[in-house]
């Protein structure tokens, strides 16, 4: 193999030559970017070399949910193929107690019975153009790091807005390899989305928290929707076509989709970081999340209602998290960590020797900087540990105010994005923070102006809460926490702030919205004065942390990535970003202590499934399935794995074979999967997706929905 | 009324009499000690003056469940009343994946049915001895806190030593006031233990954690035990007859019974060290232990049977948690407690002036040191402080490794015990831990070799949680980590542990008892050697803590008591120490946010909330429930509430009237009377019992227990 294929691989494979190791066949790893595939990997293992036509294809039948999740266009009248638990978010916003959309699921039998979701908006990429030279060019020699963050924000605001105005798509600057290179990816932006089918949360979600994330695994988690313009459903040119076979055991198989993040280029320090800080910090709010969504909804069926769909998030993180930890935990995969590094660490040593004394050759596809390291070098890796010192100092202040971990209610995220909008607005584009930049405003206001509903009792719940948190963190004494109650006990404070605010009402927004910052300032709505009282320490530690955390990190990194670049070539893979990334791997089983666990699961073993567990919540059918047990296949394949690398935001991926057909739809990973956050591993990790199969059969023998079969199928 | 009765109630009087407030009755506070009976309280308030033979027979008719609870004897064949939550140990330790006796429900149809509890303990108050004079004679003046504290536990286990050896009774010295008074309790103790009668906690617990610590209530929270002796049912002098019909509305009544633990007495600071460091910190746990113990539960019906006593107690002591520390965060709540110490302050000052000029008078009810400020006075209230900031340095390290918060496992407790019984018990019993003192060894010694179930795989997910937060809280690199964790990951680690100790059999365990320290510590038992490991550090944070925390916080609030006594007089009582005690109060409704809430339920209304709740789990009721509802009189009183002074420990009390007949049955306050730990408030807060009619009705309708009936009223 060509160790240039993989950086993180690499390291085995020279280990291997030096005899240490078996010769490996080269992983199934990386999420790739569309504009610099794996051609060479797929190619040699797997004499697969398609066009780049194949590539844009698939590219731009892919669909990202801006509410957090990735889908695809399979059908010529834009209907979109996700899964249920990505569709819950617009499936919960039109729920009402007495139609539950998520709980009974739903299915338009016309096309004028689809609903529209009340604020979902759906991007597709369209091109790929590397800004990097413009962006790092606005950064000057001898700047401090305030200025070349300022700097750098002012040129991604522009070059976005610029874009924006010529081409009229979204444009966003996306940072990748954490500063190693930036692209600009225009989107087109679909806004009118309805649902067109969805099945019941108890079949999407059989098996719930304690079969999350679990392989073996039988759930339907799938849901369609239809992107429409002008009022009328849109005609797409880029879509997926169906397979109703599915894929082979063992085929080649690909991921099209939007991978959320991953630590995967950290340091050992920043990786040690997010062991010790990041993720304790992140269970200790999640356990507590969890615990007071859990008595809340545990008072009343509309109580669960409401809450569900956030009681989910919590649930889902929390179980992926904690199986993070565990990854980080273990002596095995720190190990293996800590010699990749040690490994930079010795050819960047060589490197610095060697420079000077000889030219590297340059290539097209290199940045231009990277063939051999820059004068400034330095020690990048004591560039991330002084960053993250002072993200340290500032960590619980900036997650508690800035990230609002203190202010958990939607109110009060609405009362923020208002008072910082108007102020905003006010600035010149090239110095706004980020999410206020000119060509992001349309899709800000977008979700500001939601009519999604918002339950005042959930509110004072979580908003209490949140705020008693805030008090035991930094102590009833601290000035800001004295000002914050207002002299009332954290659970007083929220009520009268959530019956105070008049924000809930969509007209109130779009008012205050037009107004200036004089106008809200002076509002007598009790919620923006909080946040207008949060606002200045707030941005304070935004600044600190943007300044002195962000951009050295970006710094420290991109010198890291040119590293990498010169040593293992340009062929590497970027941490994920939740943009578009191609994933490949095959459909495997594999072995777990000692026991074969084989690629497919049946519909026969779904039925097994819930009559071991008693079907009993969250192991019971809905009552279609067993009603019409006997129209099924049973044989059919339900859900399968593979060995493709994804990680959260991959959530409603196609899963296509070589002829770009979909096989699959992925929708979990299993546990050990897991750590792919830090580390690529196909020993036991796989992508876990609903078979194609299992689709059809489900819409044609339990749901009987024509419709959407001759969609699928014409 | 007399301001000496109460000297928290004695605030609001003197402000009173300042003309702020208007005058009120006194309120029905305490948790009065059987020896020191608020006589003149009852006889003004309620014109009610029993002889001392009324406290005596109540005094020997309750009973203390070492599990945790209360009880009274209700028959002359040695019938136990209690909670069917207090009785819900010993049943979870008598169930099997085929026999739960938690879920279903228990009746011994004839004597030979009744089943022996594997590890439960009760004990009768016999007496009650002040040993004051000795205990405070051990410590000379001008010894060291560490000498002082050496010389009070040398002085309290021998007292206790002496005492069992003369009398043949477990007798405990019990700290009073924090410090001011040292009694010395002795308790005929009861070992066979046979359950007799329980309902299915579906009735017992109806409403789950929603409705815990909630009212309106409808719960039959209810069972039956025997004491037998010498394979007998014991005969027994003392026991509460019956009162079929209960009391009426405004009724004086009694709760006779063992509240576990207030903070009434601390000072602001101590109180505000409980807001900001012990109650956040022992919240993020139960958090923590809640989600993982639910998320076990969910795996399998028999996961959630195996955890569902733990669970419960876990999430009843984070609902009881919450509710106090919303109160700690009330200003209205602190502001009250603020001047209280102020009062107190001022009350001192003003006597340190005049001490010396004049001699106040004595009382034989005074300690002899109460009439007048002792020389060495000084400043208590920072004392408290000076110790408090101690128990700050070491409070987490002390929580995790000798509060075995770090080691969440029933496995590990027992090797931690038995690593100190064999070296405890090699030392004088003067200079023993409190816990391995020579009195206390029979009942350690019967929890230790206790044969109830110990579940491997439970064991093992608690184990690696807690395993995971003591590595999240001290860091990877911390030494003892490294060392605890011996290279592995913490889940790898606890499943090792697990599976490689036999301590799980109670003849390993007798074996190792009946060795030395030698023995022990040659022990390959790796749990052995874990608690081994463990014990240096867990000791030295364990001395600290006696030596620097808790014996300068027993002589500072000695000082306090003693200041407590000189102005408000010795009627007042102490804070609660799971030891019995008497409180009193009416039977009252209350209004909450302008709406009435009326003192009685019925069983109307349990089949109403049940309607109204779906009758899903929690709000399930038993079939016999549906089944002989016609057979069922609706209007019988279910629960009902009171103004008598209650917290955790008083579970199971009986609630007696002016006849010392048996009313109704202690099993919760509502949210609103969290606060006694902190402070009496009747304005709302009130106990929550069965009512003597339901429990009669349910027997008789129900489940038909005539046996039961028959004997509660022959």
């Amino acid at each position: 193999m060509d160790r240039k294929h993989n950086y993180l691989y690499g390291i085995v494979v020279m280990t291997a030559m030096a005899g240490l190791w078996p010769v490996e066949a080269p992983a199934d790893e990386g999420m790739w970017l569309f504009n610099n595939p794996p051609k060479k990997l797929l190619q040699e293992k797997y004499n697969f070399a398609p066009g780049d036509d194949w590539y844009l294809h698939l590219q731009r039948a892919s669909v990202r949910f801006n509410s957090g999740g990735s889908g695809s266009f399979v059908s010529a009248d834009g209907l979109v193929l996700t899964n249920h638990h990505v569709g819950a978010d617009c499936l919960h916003k039109l729920s009402t107690k007495d139609r539950d959309l998520v709980a009974e699921g739903f299915y338009a039998r016309t096309p004028e019975e689809e609903i529209r979701c009340v604020d979902l908006e759906l991007n597709v990429l369209q091109s790929i153009e590397d800004m990097t030279a413009r962006i790092n060019a606005a950064v000057q020699p001898g700047m401090s790091s305030a200025e070349a963050n300022q700097a750098r924000r002012a040129a991604m605001n522009t070059v976005e807005k610029e874009s924006l105005d010529r081409t009229g798509l979204r444009s966003d600057v996306i940072t990748l390899y954490h500063g190693g290179l930036y692209h600009l990816y225009r989107f087109k932006k679909y806004t009118d989305i309805r649902i067109v089918f969805a099945p019941e949360k108890d079949i999407a979600f059989f098996g719930g928290d304690p079969d999350n994330f679990e392989y073996p695994r039988y759930d339907l988690d799938v849901c369609f929707f239809r992107v429409y313009e002008d009022g009328k459903p849109a005609r797409i040119e880029h879509y997926l076509k169906w397979s109703p076979k599915g894929a082979e055991d063992g085929e080649l198989v690909f991921v099209s989709g939007h991978p959320g993040r991953t630590s995967r280029l950290n340091t050992m320090a920043h990786t040690e970081f997010l062991r010790d800080r990041t993720f304790p910090h992140t269970l200790r709010k999640l356990f507590r999340w969890e615990v007071v969504l859990s008595t809340y909804s545990a008072e009343s069926r509309e109580n669960a209602r409401r809450a569900l769909d956030d009681l989910f998030g919590v649930q889902n993180s929390r179980k992926a998290r904690l199986g993070m930890l565990a990854g980080l935990q273990d002596p095995s995969i720190v190990s293996r960590k800590r010699s990749e590094e040690q490994q930079l660490r010795q050819m960047v040593q060589k490197m610095m020797e060697d420079a000077g004394q000889k030219a590297a050759p340059t290539s097209a596809g290199r940045p231009p900087s990277a063939a051999l390291l820059p004068q400034d070098f330095g020690d990048p890796w004591a560039g991330v540990i002084a960053a993250l010192k002072v993200w340290d100092g500032i960590y619980y202040d900036w997650d508690l105010l800035e990230q609002r971990s203190a202010f958990r209610s939607q109110l009060f995220g609405i009362a923020r994005t208002l008072v910082r909008l108007v102020e905003e607005s006010g600035k010149p584009n090239a110095e706004r923070l980020r999410e206020y930049r000119e060509s992001n405003l349309e899709s800000l206001r977008f979700e500001l102006f939601s009519e999604a509903p918002i339950y005042e009792d959930l509110e004072t719940t979580l908003l209490a809460d949140s705020l008693s948190m805030l008090a035991e963190m930094k102590g009833f004494e601290d000035s800001l926490v004295r000002t914050v109650l207002a002299g009332q006990a954290p659970r007083e404070r929220a009520a009268r702030l959530v019956e105070g605010t008049k924000l809930a009402s969509v007209e109130v927004r779009k008012k205050l919205a037009e107004t200036g910052p004089e106008a809200v300032r002076e509002s007598n709505d009790p919620m923006i004065q909080l946040a207008l009282l949060v606002d200045p320490p707030a941005r304070d530690l935004r600044k600190t942390y943007e300044d002195q955390v962000e951009e050295p990190l970006r710094q420290a990194y991109a010198k890291l990535a040119v590293a990498r670049f010169a040593i293992y070539g340009t062929e590497v893979y970027p941490d994920a970003t939740f943009t578009l990334r191609l994933a490949f791997g095959q459909v495997k089983g594999y072995t777990e202590q000692g026991r074969p666990v084989p690629p497919w699961t049946t519909f026969a073993g779904l039925y097994r499934r819930a009559e071991e567990q008693g079907n009993v919540p969250p192991f019971q059918l809905p009552p279609r399935w067993i009603e019409h047990k006997d129209r099924i296949d049973l044989t059919t394949p339900f859900n399968f794995v593979s060995t493709a690398d994804i990680i959260g935001g991959n959530s409603g991926s196609p899963v296509v074979n070589r002829n770009g057909e979909v096989v699959g739809l992925i929708f979990d990973g299993n546990i050990q999967s897991l750590v792919l956050d830090f580390i690529y591993t196909e020993q036991e990790a796989r992508a876990v997706s609903v078979h194609s199969a299992a689709i059809l059969e489900a819409l044609r023998s339990v749901y009987r929905t024509d419709r959407i079969v001759s969609e699928l199928l014409p």
